[in-house]
């Protein structure tokens, strides 16, 4: 009998890094480079981190805002990742850890919104090869750059996998467990409001249909709006849809979604969620301070009820933030869409490394061979 | 800003048992009356008896084996219900509170499982007017004291409310929220096979559907095997089900489902979860010591991986505990589901305290009645 | 190449009925028996008749009221079944057909709606052994009269196989099939509202929703009301439900369901069309002579359109007949549903012959052994 | 009362173009052009050519190989259309038509499949302003004449709306449609294999596990079939595919998917059905003339049945040709999804005549102003 820690159960059933993880202990396609990141430090990124390091490379990890996690920070060093600094919410301390990391100059960088990137145009240096980039924020970011970077660099959620394995199914999906699990109350037959129906819109009101909800989806765009209305989904005027649910969920990447001048449209015993990234799509702190505020319970695991000078109740739940990583017991996406997007990581620094790509791939999605490749992986032997 | 709790935040959402509850400050159907109770005291249950109360009812309650919360014990006494005993596994403790609890000669008893109904035989006093039992089980135990109980016994879980509200409904998808919650992993694609296609199990197969999971269905009776074929599940013969399984979830209601011998069958990476209210469908001692288990690995949050000889690896899930009630974030089935119960349970309990009923109601199913009652009550106004 | 018809197709597809008249050709129950039956006379029919006339039974069949289809007649004369009389809607036409049937004296009545065994009292003889009845409404017409039949009448219509396999399943999907085939209308984000949630009515408002429509049930029963609303479905009040509705869809068994009192309520271009068995539901005779009817527009396939006095247009399909059986194309249920009872119908008639139900079973459901032997065999081999 | 046609009912339910009819009827935006059009001349077309002559249009229509159905002839001419030619398998006499066509040297081209635009390049005319191609074969074939055309040519197919209503919705419930029109079978609980899983596949896998269905999925492409597991689909080997499936449907757009060296690998009594354009997917004269071939039995409906040497009986529905336009009553796509695909067509000949896009727009996809415009006015009033 031995015990083991929520870190090695999600590591152990990260099966392609696994895979590749035995692959490049043979390969050595890092060997003698140092891999520069910045992505979040917590249990999922430690399978990816320590792959990276089983090809030979040193790893200098420093963590995004907010997000490090000293359990991941410890199972990191454990195994000869280097990590620079510690959880802070201060954007100059975390500026400070990142031109830090930049010193040691590495040879890859794996980013995570482009900031790594961005501050190394400040301070080139001629060793580095290239990278990833993790998110579409920093694909937009370093667009632009391009013509500075001259290097490789890869972006990862512009894989068609990501869009459909982590945005549409898993985001989905974690949505739907994370209201569960935070509130207790039923699906079945309530209104469920979605607004915003791109990847995660789809997978959010795919789940809550599935869940036996009546979904109604809000978006701006008319051609979008119809694939909702042929896809089954009611999609009455922004008004409407907000007045008649008895749950609203965010997931529109713009902020002031909701906002207090909303007030008066909700209906007494509402539950508003995001699941978008940014905590802005509810504006939490405006519908908390608003006059007709009577009175704010706080309840276990970040739920607050809104009492209205009417006697309507508003229920808001993580604040706002992306509600399917809030409370105590989140989990976030599957294990195995994570493992996915992280494969597709391996496999682009992989190739970055060993020059498969070159300075003309600069800010440019995943390699379709790539993509194939972990594609086959996913499927081979368990699901033919 | 004030705060509250997760027992605050049920009750106030158990929108049934609060509109029953003004009514019952009113009508006060329990007015001099005793009401005994061996009810789990836990979050739920605490919106039922303090709605009793409000009837103007003296309330008195003593757990049922093992699952009393003494969260919800302190809630209780805030409001004047006296509870007998605390938490205990031992079985002649519990029967020395219950058998205190029958010394007060309650005039009306809500039973779980029929133990009160059962020793106020060995000592049976008149004013007893009759009462309501909750379980299945319960009923089969006291149909054959009928000639002696003859009183009104009104069986809570033989109404339709009941049958699709939780066991299909509310089962079915504490089921699929407990996977995720747990296991962190995809069920998108992956085989699940469902053992027992009774409407917990329909629940579970619909619930692990909506999902995206490929799920097959083991059921004994031919007829309900057929019915799970046409409803678009797989049935293959037990063994290749348990074969080719990703995931097995056992809600049959029969000990012994999967045991030792079962494992030379098992996928490697195969999870067993057991959604049956006893933990006797997995035999998870059988399998924790059988001979070809090599090691056993034990996660946080219950979660246990068995190693075996050949390099297969088990996952078991709380022990083979029903797992929508397991680790520490379980909230179990959703707060409306329940409602729907107890509303159920609050309007017998006045039907028999105000002498709608008779004797010849002795352990028969909910009256129709009150079934349209409360059906009508929970979609009115909201959802017409 | 040989050429074959739409009997040949249906009959060469009836797997359980092909299997036991296989068996039946051996084991000959019916051995020097006539059986006499009142049954539809049409394509799937004849399957059954000849599987019984190869167990070794005389078969004499006269059709139902005004179903009599002429190349089934004469695929079952081919086989030697002895058929009496023609289609016809006269009553006492019909009637007297009836008699000559029962004139010869049959050991067997294979009946549908009951009309044999009525007759049969009118003039018993001691040789009937008993037989089955198909339909619901003929059990209510045969039960007062057990004391006088004393014989075994198993009632298919009671068997769970037929509830979920024809009534859930099958008529769900030829009402979905039919409204597609004779309107050609989308469904994908259409409101239908469908009035009847019993076992035909949740088959079709379960297809409609997997062809993403947007469903309403109407639906008296509270109970059951509150059970399509945990099923996922709208439950607006009747008027509302009506007054949204694009398509409204009646299979409730009850008469006047919608009527020219309606018509104010109805929104323009609202498609009716019934489900149900009887062509009572929807008054369309009453509709086409509504004083606010302008005009009535004739369409191929029993298409009408009612223009209203204010330009509303009302479509009416098959005029109110139950129209997944209507159109010059309506192949109606599957060939498996109707196997399966038939199947049962081969399975009760053989029990009766051969003694194995007493005139204790007289207006029973099918015994629970048949529904298991029956299931089984659809199951065997093809899906395990 | 009146009597109307299919050619009315479908006309009267085009809901866009009727609006679109009475707009053009006031803004007469062809007022002195001429349009020619190769579009296929059958009851959908009549409502889309009849809408441009409203908008004070010449138009001069000659139909596509083998498809023009005389009725819709005679409606077009009761409307002032021009149709050169009639129905036709001779591709010289078609060529003919089309050459007749041109000689009257329309200002605008509404082509399908390219022919119109490249043969104009034979005979080049300087008072062409343009045009529409509906197909994607087309735009691969105009692709290359760009340099030439240097005219306005924007693509119908390429536009989001035709790929998601038409292409994904459309076909894929024409297709479930029709197999139950066509052969009546059962489809819960059978393996249904689809291969391809495009637009249109993606369509009909949806639907058929809407019909309860056990859905797999054949895919060439890792990433698509990757999509398609995490869909929830089954995604076997393709040999493995092909011989657990009770119905195969193609729908790749490639030769040769299923051929007479399959025969060895199917199961006994399979349905193959091609859902793909052409007829090109099942070899069906390669299996019809197989040597294991024994007898081949023809039924109605195009159905026939082979026999091999071995017992087994392959069904083959019509004959390999897209299945879903089979048969004497076959509608095809529903009503709203050509309405909304043509509604594009009136649109984009709108923009080309009244000079909104120019000769840089040549082979380009529909503008997406125009997409969403005709999205808002499928979703204004109605569904809103």
């Amino acid at each position: 009998m031995t015990t083991a820690t929520r870190i090695d159960w999600t590591r152990e059933h990260c099966r392609l890094l696994q895979a590749i993880r035995r692959e490049f202990a043979v390969t050595r396609p890092f060997e003698g480079l140092t891999i520069g990141t910045g992505i979040h430090i917590e249990a999922k990124t430690v399978a990816l981190l320590t792959t990276l390091r089983a090809g030979g490379a040193q790893v200098v990890a420093t963590g995004n805002l907010n997000s490090t996690q000293p359990a991941a920070v410890e199972a990191l060093r454990a195994e000869g990742v280097t990590v620079i600094g510690a959880q802070t919410r201060d954007e100059r301390e975390h500026g400070r850890y990142q031109r830090e990391l930049l010193a040691t100059q590495p040879d890859l960088i794996l980013d995570n919104g482009g900031d790594l990137f961005a501050r190394y145009l400040d301070h080139p240096y001629p060793s580095l090869k290239g990278g990833t980039e993790e998110t579409t924020s920093g694909r937009m970011r370093l667009k632009p750059l391009r013509d500075r970077l001259r290097r490789p660099v890869l972006v990862i959620n512009d894989s068609p996998i990501k869009q459909f394995a982590e945005n549409r199914h898993a985001v989905g999906q974690s949505t739907l467990e994370s209201l569960l699990r935070l509130t207790n109350r039923v699906t079945n037959g309530e209104r469920v409001t979605v607004v915003g129906y791109g990847a995660c819109g789809r997978g959010v009101a795919d789940n809550l249909r599935g869940a036996h909800a009546k979904v109604s989806v809000v978006e701006a765009d008319p051609v979008t709006r119809l694939r909702a209305h042929l896809d089954g989904f009611d999609t009455p005027a922004r008004d409407r849809a907000l007045s008649t649910a008895d749950v609203i969920i965010t997931v529109t990447g713009a902020p002031g979604v909701i906002t207090a001048k909303d007030l008066p449209l909700l209906k007494d015993g509402v539950i508003l969620a995001n699941a978008g990234h940014f905590p802005v799509e509810i504006d939490a702190a405006g519908l908390l301070k608003a006059p007709e505020v009577r009175a704010v319970r706080e309840y276990e695991d970040d739920l607050a009820t809104l009492e209205l000078a009417d006697g309507r109740r508003i229920h808001l739940v993580a604040r706002g933030h992306m509600f399917n990583l809030a409370g105590p017991r989140a989990l976030g996406n599957s294990i195995e869409s994570m493992d996915l997007g992280f494969a597709l990581q391996a496999r682009c620094l992989e190739a970055v490394a060993t020059g498969q790509v070159d300075g003309t791939s600069c800010v440019v999605p995943v390699p379709a061979e790539i993509d194939a490749q972990v594609a086959d992986a996913y499927l081979a032997d368990r699901y033919q």
